[in-house]
């Protein structure tokens, strides 16, 4: 009924699905580690720069004596590839063969049988692209799975998450700016403090994330190392002296990012400390995250037995009868997305720390969990500037009130009254429930009149002159 | 083209494909919460506990004045949702609301839509079914959410996870025996130790797995215990007295399952321990499994530059020019497995620690990685059985190579040659890198006969009687 | 003028202070594991649990054949350092010999030493006590560490964490029943919601809290499980028949705590998942009490521009200027104190994943991480209770307040007026800043009088009957 | 006996010991956080950067007023704080206030009670030295303490853990060197895999290594902006205008390391996203060396029954009866060391996520986790290094053996003898338990002198020109 085609590997002979373009060793692999099912899958991003890699080296091979025509047929089937047209024809999970053997198996077997469909030769035939001899000379699978995992890794920060934060900061840059001039009581311990402008309070955040996007930018450098041309165990064994820098150059014109090869390839395929450096880095940014959007959430909190100073954006039916309960949605998504990627740092670390020898065999968990991150991050920044930050609003009237409210502002008063009548005017209004004004006024010790021309909060901004 | 069907919510209408029995609500999140894509969706075990619950809350429900056509066209829809023929119709993702509360209304809509169209209605209609009146009717989404999850992870726990791992136990207990026999070298901070059988070494895994699934069992009780009948906020508001009882009674004969009602609700909302309990349990096995997994590779390692122990059943191609280089890809994929797992602790961890007031708002994506560490242990350990244990073989021959050229023997002989004598030979062997029998006999301790009557490693697997 | 003593071991001679009981051992380990300085010594109850270990070996070997004499000083001698007394000559820090052999040799070397001077002998002679012949009879490290580890932690979870724990509920206990008349408004995403009593939302840390000491008490049983017995790699070589299910007897005779021999003792060696179980209950536990600090401290905010619910007692100065200004300092201590435990979690789970073949050489860093966060739980609790919770007030007129300008209550209104004109009156008192009582009354639906009678919180917070 | 001196806070009188010069505020804190005991004390290098904090400041408010006379005592009372010998009068630990209020208190009560003593004043009457008005001055805790945390990281991270990360690179490329003609086998996914030299091996690890050190060069620029400024909320009330600067100015005097004003000292105070990345710079460095030492232990691995590629240094005793059984143990101590570090990584990202408002209230413990991972690293590099490294030994012999009993050498035949012709005598050598080379001149392939002209190993290491 689902008509198969036989494809053959050095063990013997497999059916796969007719109209796939894997081949057996995609096959087998599909069949040994039914580990987790679809959502288990290995990344778009991840195939993407495999196909990358696969194109580069078809280019840098005809120099090496690769049949132009050939070189032509792959780099076509490798652009399919990038395109994402072809995405279902790679089923592989991450909980499979720790150097991801199979998955570059994968791409060589699509790209191989993509490009022999291209030149009307019959798939699975080997002939006259073979998944090895062609697609995959000159490489081994210990270096181009790592090689992959960098460029992608590299391609989804730069165009991707690089991005999402950036509009992130624009918007919260944005806030900060309109609410420069809005003056509201700071608050640490979670207790009253002295004030703030909310504009000042949002700058954090601006700066927060701001660094963020830096520290993303500095582990690029060594992210953009490639492991190409070490082949097995990194000596580059079976390939050629000059393809690894010529790759990288190759990569770095298909992408239009700067990738470079790197100086010890032992390092790049037995370690990925890049890839634990660079995770550190989203993990930085996830509890950036989670800081912002815990204040927000709190400072929205309300409508009445909250703190109520801002305004959140309401994006979905909240209370049906009650008006003005807007649930922090996407503060709470992009906290549960700062939950993940910390949890993520801790699989990354373990993953990264347990190399053996010339390899490390925890390579597909490794970049699932980074490019999770990135994505998580990436996605849910997006989310969160446009379905709240943007339409954050000031409470004015109430941040106001509590200004108002509050007994910090009698710190100004020091100089002019004495500290232990400052003492004594905070402790009535304190014990007696009263402002503040009512009462220094009360006692004596100022008009109202002079309360308000001393007790002026925009004076308590800024250092001493 | 792809024609549309109008719903619409307490904010309005909303469009969403005709094909699709989801509503507004849904579709609000869908747009809402852009973040991660389709793999990052509520796992179905969850859907599948989700409608359980509504079918239980239906049957209830009749008792307190539910119409009875629609309860059984609920029950109807309910089953097809647990049927997982309805999956494609929860599309939304781990980050949303951190409620949950747009899954659940998911449920009550592509259930009410569903009886509606089976009671012959308008889909979109809200009539004769109406999703809120009728399929939540009695619950809200803060005590339905983490009844679904208890739900889901008692049902995941029960039927998968502990079946596959009793399944790896009695795999290994198999090897255990069949090894009983095979004398081999212990190894103490991987150094040569006193002997111990093959047996005994597998034994000890057994032990960790069989551990493991008291350890899993010994979580259940308090994850059996149902938020159900809370409503939102604790209280039970807005629910019927007894409502909670006979939920949990009616969800343990639809699922099979003891379920009982949690004593404290307010507890059972804002706070989900048992969750960081259960994922405890999760974390210890996926400890036993790295260990387990890491010995047998090492076991395996070779053919001629490793320990050599172990043969490790080839499953995929290897090396095609080395016969013999069988890479131990189920146990990569396993430890992979356990580093996701250990991850997945801190994520659990740090969402669990974060609720607030009388609700915690990281449900999503706590029972997402329970459920996912869930699948990955049972998938895993069900593939690293079928695919690599119970076709380990013992390379007897190797083994015995070892443990005779091994120095450690020699300790066996302090009672009949003296501490000295001994210590003289074994520094002989170890010089000159022959065995201990060679240098015992050259130095006229002992003849090769008598050395081989004395030096019986059998004799040293087990205390002094 | 600091004199000094020779010890010598098998690699030769070593001078030690002239004042401290060790031997040549424990000072080559002091000066090859110059790692942390004394704030990483193993802690104070490892030492005591060895102690008691090596009693306990020393009364059941004189069965086996040791000298009565010798016997009864060892006893003398491992009581002083039961005692306490000796802690100054246990000086050896967690990072060494990853089986912690050094430190099984300091205890051999200390007590021996310490015999010898009870029995008038000359110390560092090794006699008449000899540290391996008598001290660490028919023993080894690596059964040795591993059972005072579960001695170690039993004893604390049993005698520090769960008394500590059962006090924090019982104080808890108390608040939620003193509270249980205070109606307040309840809060689900940090959003106004439908009421509760206080002593009802105290009653989730109650349960909290209490099903953490379930939790504790669940992990006893494999936790006491001991090792001994099991010798150098788990086949018991070298020590007698009978030995280990005698030491578990013994200890537990000695401790009052019920001990057994573990059925396996490879696994006991070579893994330590009831560690990482028992700390995963710390964890848990971590959770909750971060959840509890992190509420209190939400609702003590203010004093005028919090939440001002609960008033907690003022430990130190805050703010000179600004009475009321009390910051939550035992709740920062305990959040601290569970970021530090659920940061030791990863830690002890990296470490058990790691046993190797025969052994687990991660042992030191487990049992440090585990006692640190039993510690520091049990601290932490008694601190936050004893400092904080039994001293918290509610803010009667504060939470009434709150309650009566909550738009919430509202909602029992539906069934008399109709959900339109609830919304209706909701709407215009949030649009107005009135509350709802003002405007249902000036929407004409009801009186004052009638207002008062229908909208009764207390009705609020139960199911229906 | 033990006499006791009043002292005073705004609460009223406490007893402090006599011989301290602590004051009333650091007696309180003592008596209310009592949790962990005297090793949980806040480390000495944050005392020390606080105080040279105070010196700075008292230098810069000379400038804005302060008393000459009364600047140069703090600043006498600074230098003797620095020298660390009154680090017995700084008590407190980690789990207090989280803002570390009271330790920056115990610093101005220290030196302002220093400062008393040498100006011939009475300590605890404040006179003529005050801690709050003069040590104090300008400063706030809120700024102090991250001030003092950025200074100790980058001191320790600088003058310790670089030298030691040096120290270590340098031991691993003098080995890289000494053993660059070693050619060995390969091993991916612990299979023979092809040659590579043992110098190429270590030299991944000096890679590693080096590029550990860029890592930390690469967090000190954030790590090096200074809170001070900010005062209690960020906005620098109360300071004067330009202390920000000189402050930051006068510690890289004092300290010869360049610091530099936080350009926003709201997210200076409220987020310590320096800190997490700096950890995670850690958290890298602390996974290399995890891979390293396990690679080390496990080629170390022997003597007879394990890899026994290197030989390790012997430190300590091993086995008494077992020559050559050198336990790994700097290994072991490292990776102890490692998975410490990976832990705290957990625990400071929680801390670091969990910044509210104004101030972040978890800095104690994320102080105290990052000066422990430093300090941990910094001293278990030295040790690993000069313990192990140095005197790691290439056994050549056994080495050279198992590179000629792998079959691998074979792919270098491919090109002389055709794929299939190898392959045949590879499984015939696998079979057959021979070397390739008889099975080669056995199958009359080659004769023994044409093996060994073309099988030549030095000609596997390098790509193909």
């Amino acid at each position: 009924m689902s008509s198969v085609r036989v494809e053959r590997d050095t063990m013997g002979e497999v059916e796969v699905p007719a109209d796939r373009y894997w081949g057996a060793q995609t096959q087998r692999s599909l069949q040994n580690f039914d580990i987790g099912g679809p959502t288990e899958r290995l990344p778009p991003p991840l195939i993407k720069a495999f196909a990358i890699l696969k194109k580069a080296a078809s280019i840098v091979n005809v120099g090496y004596g690769l049949d132009t025509k050939i070189a032509e047929a792959i780099q076509k089937a490798a652009d399919d590839v990038i395109s994402g047209k072809l995405n279902d024809h790679f089923p592989l999970v991450v909980f499979q063969t720790g150097s991801g053997t199979q998955s570059n198996m994968n791409v060589n077997e699509v790209i191989s049988n993509r490009a022999i469909e291209i030149l009307g030769g019959e798939m699975g035939s080997k002939k006259p692209v073979h998944p090895n001899d062609h697609v995959n000379m000159s490489q081994s699978s210990n270096d181009t799975f790592p090689t992959a995992m960098h460029v992608a890794a590299v391609t989804e920060l730069s165009q991707s998450l690089i991005p999402a934060l950036s509009g992130l900061r624009d918007a919260l840059d944005a806030k900060s700016k309109a609410f420069e001039h809005i003056i509201k009581i700071g608050r640490t311990h979670l207790q009253d403090a002295t004030p703030l402008t909310l504009g000042q309070e949002f700058s954090g955040y601006v700066q927060q994330v701001s660094n963020g996007i830096d520290r993303i930018q500095g582990v690029l450098p060594r992210l953009s190392l490639l492991a190409q041309g070490g082949t097995a165990v990194g000596t580059g064994l079976n390939t050629k002296k000059g393809f690894d820098v010529k790759v990288a150059q190759e990569i770095s014109q298909l992408t239009g990012l700067e990738f470079k090869t790197a100086p010890n390839k032992f390092e790049a395929l037995a370690a990925h400390d890049a890839l634990v450096e660079a995770h550190g880095a989203l993990n930085v940014v996830a509890c950036s995250l989670m800081k912002i959007a815990n204040d927000i959430r709190y400072l929205g909190s309300g409508p009445r037995c909250g703190l109520g100073e801002l305004s959140l954006p309401e994006n979905e039916p909240g209370s049906s009868i009650m008006p003005g309960k807007v649930n922090p949605t996407q503060c709470e998504a992009i906290t549960m997305v700062a939950a993940q990627v910390m949890g993520n740092q801790t699989t990354v670390s373990i993953a990264g720390s347990n190399g053996q020898f010339e390899l490390n065999v925890f390579k597909p968990v490794m970049i699932k969990n980074v490019l999770q991150s990135i994505r998580l991050l990436a996605d849910g920044s997006r989310s969160f500037t446009k379905n709240c930050v943007v339409g954050i609003q000031a409470n004015e009237k109430r941040i106001q009130t509590l200004l108002n409210e509050s007994l910090m502002l009698a710190t100004i008063l020091n100089s002019h009254l004495g500290y232990d009548n400052v003492a004594k005017a905070a402790k009535k209004a304190h014990k007696e429930g009263t402002t503040l004004k009512e009462a220094t006024v009360s006692l004596g010790l100022l008009s109202p009149q002079e309360f308000d021309e001393k007790v002026r909060p925009e004076l308590m901004l800024y250092p001493d002159p």
